[in-house]
């Protein structure tokens, strides 16, 4: 299993790059919810999410060899713009699969920091496929976008930062995706020993987490399309889902329809730009009946990669 | 003259209704300028911009005589939603008064507050014959947005925030309406004693505070419009303008046409929405030479209250 003193050793080798992100109290969330609202705001690091922290672990934990043979991942995108980020500054020559049907506009944010982008088909087997291939005939390290254990250290180092930013229990609602987020938070706050409890959010099409946690194994969730397109592993990564299954997280779920409430309320309430994936546990809060309670709860902002053009019609339909 | 000590009384007196902005560090910005450059997120208040400082400090200052007469004040946007929410918060009834050519959007932000609005001629002089008008035959006490010893001590809390977060002297780039805020980071400044500099920014159709320091003294801009909707004070206040003057600011000058940059960078780059006058000191940045040195400058971003629609139209220019 894997040592929660690794989430210490991240973010100690990630300070000189990182700093925390801010934590914004949300007035307009916590009346809605009576209860204090916070907002950890991942989506203000440079590239635009969370995916910095892992991404800067990884390299930093293989520095040597990376700096020799490169480094290699896939991502549906923020985790490629955060590898190209920390192996142009670190650097380190990076290589990444990413889907044909990614947006241009991560694209076009990951080919600016210099890295080699290998396409494959738009599904998550061929992702995977082309990954494993790639890594055989160059010899090459993987970083994985999710499911490693220097990945889901990476990701507890938010849940350190809270402790000192809050100083009390909290309640804490995360994006989910392949569970490594989710992973990394229960793992820090599993650690702490205190009463603060985590819950996942996942889009409704791509229900894997929420599916998995029933069955009590990982599975797959065959074809969806969702406008939440950081969030779209189909299945749990190993160690994020066992991490979670071991807390028993609850993770509820949004409707594509819904997805665009939080993306509008960030843009209008805080002047906040998040993207789908990044903003659906605000989507969630607001289709949620308030639980008048003191205990402090924090929403994850994970990203903030929205393609302009689609946060344009959204802001559009604001009255 | 104002007793910088009034600063510290304001900081002390909001203290427990606004947490201090968080301080962002600009990775993009700091590689085109040569030197560290930080952003000040001033847009992250509840209702989007600084604003909420004085409305605050000028209510809590005369809280009984408000309570019981209401208040009233003029602004072209964002001054009003403060006072109308820090009204509502502070049990307090507010009117105000706005020019008819206000934007909706910020009108609507407003109303949600709950204030009564009162609707003047669009112009400068109108705005301040209906102000007074309604003072005398109310009796009400009146907030003024920029020129008042409350008002810019408030904005001086921004700077003593500053000295603690970079613990170290810098440069800082501010806009410039009325000189209020300017003012009040001045007046902080000056008393810190280092070696801090400050330098405004105003759109070059309205340069009044730039050709008031020309001329030794404050002079009216006769008809302009401007994007930057934050930037409409025709002639600096009396007070502000001794503070610039006596500090001699240098205001550098923005175009029409330039300052969609900044807030097209922010939204890029940073993932946070600003208005034109918010971002205006992004947008001179953007386009001035770079000046190598370890001391940081920083940037503040005053206001994200920008219409949906004229966000959406400035995204879709984004390649």
């Amino acid at each position: 299993m894997l040592d929660p003193q690794r989430i210490h050793e991240a973010r100690e080798a990630i300070a000189p790059y990182l700093a925390p992100s801010p934590l914004l109290y949300s007035e307009p969330l916590s009346r809605l919810c009576k209860r204090p609202v916070w907002l950890k705001l991942e989506s203000l690091h440079l590239t635009g999410s969370f995916k910095v922290r892992p991404a800067f672990f990884g390299l930093l934990r293989n520095l040597a060899i990376c700096r020799q043979r490169g480094v290699l991942t896939s991502s549906s995108g923020n985790f490629a713009q955060a590898v190209a980020y920390a192996a142009q500054r670190l650097d380190v020559s990076a290589c990444i699969v990413m889907r044909e049907d990614t947006s241009p506009f991560k694209l076009a944010r990951t080919q600016q920091w210099g890295a080699e982008i290998v396409f494959c088909a738009p599904h998550h087997q061929a992702r995977w496929e082309t990954t494993h291939r790639l890594q055989e005939e160059r010899g090459v390290p993987l970083l994985h976008p999710y499911d490693t254990a220097e990945t889901i250290a990476a990701n507890g180092t938010i849940a350190l930062e809270l402790l000192e930013q809050l100083d009390q229990d909290f309640d804490i609602w995360v994006p989910v995706s392949g569970g490594g987020l989710i992973g990394g938070i229960s793992l820090a706050l599993e650690a702490h020993g205190g009463s603060c409890r985590v819950y996942g959010v996942q889009p409704a099409v791509n229900a894997s987490m929420a599916r998995s946690l029933e069955a009590g194994y990982p599975l797959t969730v065959e074809h969806f399309t969702t406008r939440a397109d950081a969030l779209v592993a189909a299945m749990p990564g190993t160690l994020g889902f066992a991490i979670t299954k071991r807390n028993a997280a609850v993770v509820s779920l949004v409707e594509e329809e819904a997805l665009d409430l939080g993306v509008s309320f960030l843009a209008q309430e805080h002047k906040l730009i998040a993207e789908h994936g990044g903003a659906i546990a605000i989507s969630a809060l607001l289709q949620s009946s308030p639980m008048p309670t003191s205990r402090p709860l924090v929403i994850v902002v994970s990203g903030g990669n929205i393609a302009p053009t689609t946060l344009a019609k959204i802001l559009q339909e604001i009255p």
